[in-house]
């Protein structure tokens, strides 16, 4: 009951940010190919976010999936989680608008870093609160992945100062990592 | 239980993609008659994409219904097609604000194909994990008005160049088709 | 389960309408009352609308909890329904900024009067399917209450144009009427 | 299943407030640290509301999973929490605009006033409706923390016209003092 409402109010923010994100593609006063040209790393930098996002809703699906209960460490962690990716939106469209320059592709990367932090934080206050020899504890194992993708990270992200393409290239090759999804989790799970 | 959060998050992206598209119609100054002028053009493209959005929610709502599973791969195929449908508010301000001339009409009809595109690929994600026996399967049969639409789309985006009104009234024909709810998935399903 | 579904999706809709309609009540650049004196006639349109739709909210929330069964035809009442309320921010923008002006308060009572209209529709569509004989049909009875609203929407609405306080008055009138909860369901529903 | 509606449209609202919020942090022109600083303020205020809205709905949540049953007038005070809550990225937005001048701050600290006491009034609505001898009721206790809440905004209102900085520190507090979840449920609530 309780672990339902908190998969309906993630779901409900998800789909929100998802989907207000395209907003940052302003209708384009013109009616030709050339008008939509300027559009182009808007819409690239879209496609990088709703991937991304897509990824988070994907792995959170399945965490909790995996989780029995929910207590109040692990609500604030959600939401602790929730706001990081609320900045999505703003970040994608400053990165977006500005053509991939050094301080707003940053700062997205500092978005998705804040972001991967506070999942691993939900993470442990799920593992906490369900016992190192539950079935998420087990799914989780040692969570290569998720290091992984916090050390690209932390790399990419004073990267984007000098070579913004390299910072860029890195986010695009994190999210490939993870477009494959979390066998981990599936292969202790019985088929749903 | 993941079935119904994935329709829950579907259920929340296709109900913002609905409801935002109706902020392309940008509030007149003036208030008049004459001020709502201009958004005849923009209405109809809402009207438009409205519908067509609510018979994507319709069949999606029947096709899940049917189906009994959902896996990694499914929960992908439904994330491109409602990447496809997000797209759609952005298509609609374009094509409404200037009066279906070619680019933006072809630009809209675009959207539609490769919705319809992405919804074929959920289809069939989904008969995978069901089986060739499963109730879908059975419910979806030859598919016909599926393909039908696919080809008046492939059609009506190269058309949309030169007679955009024509592209315009065969996104019209499509959407008309499929008002009539899938009587293939209700014929073989019990009442509910 | 189908039922649940189309609730979740209605409420999803209605959501965010109540919430989007508060982002036509801009921001002013100013810090003093006097900036804030402008958005008066927008803030009071909002309450009016925010409530209407609060009314939507509960009774189509009543009428379901009545009813057992959706099909085809109720899915697309209740999106032809949805669709009124969609341009119910328009509608409340354009009569707020213009401080209600003849044609944006007859437009608002449209909106008002189709949307009510779509409601019975809705009503009909539910009670064919439930028979004559059914909780709902009993519930429903009569339906003073929505005959009376759509007469005084009817007299509303062309007396805008001449009268528009008097409209004004009539839509404030007919909200606080369905304040009240609609007894008539609770009356032959057990207590839940 | 009339209670679950209930939190699924309230997580609903509260989840698209939570994130258009954010829509107030407009992304700037420039792509210069420079360019972000003058919206370091909105961005603060707009995580004192992420944080202030994340509290109503962690505490929206512990009421109403303590509670049994929902009717008409829980309904509406439910709808007028909501719609003070719907004020918030309105009253974010001027107040983070205009760097906590005295009106924005106090108006900022009306919502958030009214907001208490809307919360106050669906408490005693479902006190009344659930018993004085409910698990609700014992769990809400003397609902010291609310009445304080209640006690500070209403100095920090009038406070904030000579004294912003101090209103500003005082809606800190509260929501500081919040950010502990509401042990007083959890202590006589069964694990979930």
């Amino acid at each position: 009951m309780t672990k339902g409402r908190l998969e309906a109010f993630s779901d409900g923010v998800i789909a929100i940010i998802i989907t207000i994100m395209v907003l940052e593609m302003k209708v384009p006063h013109g009616s030709t190919f050339a008008d939509l040209k300027p559009l182009l790393w808007v819409f690239l930098s879209y496609v990088l976010s709703f991937v991304n996002v897509g990824i988070y809703w994907n792995n959170h699906h399945h965490m909790l999936h995996a989780a029995k209960h929910v207590n109040g460490p692990v609500l604030w962690a959600n939401l602790h989680l929730l706001f990081w990716l609320s900045l999505m939106p703003f970040a994608t469209g400053w990165m977006g608008e500005n053509h991939f320059t050094p301080v707003p592709t940053a700062l997205y990367g500092l978005v998705l870093l804040m972001s991967a932090v506070a999942y691993t934080i939900l993470m442990y206050a799920l593992i906490r609160l369900e016992g190192r020899d539950s079935l998420l504890a087990k799914a989780v194992g040692a969570d290569r992945k998720g290091m992984v993708s916090l050390l690209v990270y932390l790399i990419a992200v004073p990267c984007a100062f000098f070579m913004p393409w390299l910072a860029g290239a890195l986010y695009v090759v994190v999210a490939l990592v993870w477009l494959v999804p979390d066998r981990r989790v599936e292969r202790v799970m019985p088929k749903h």
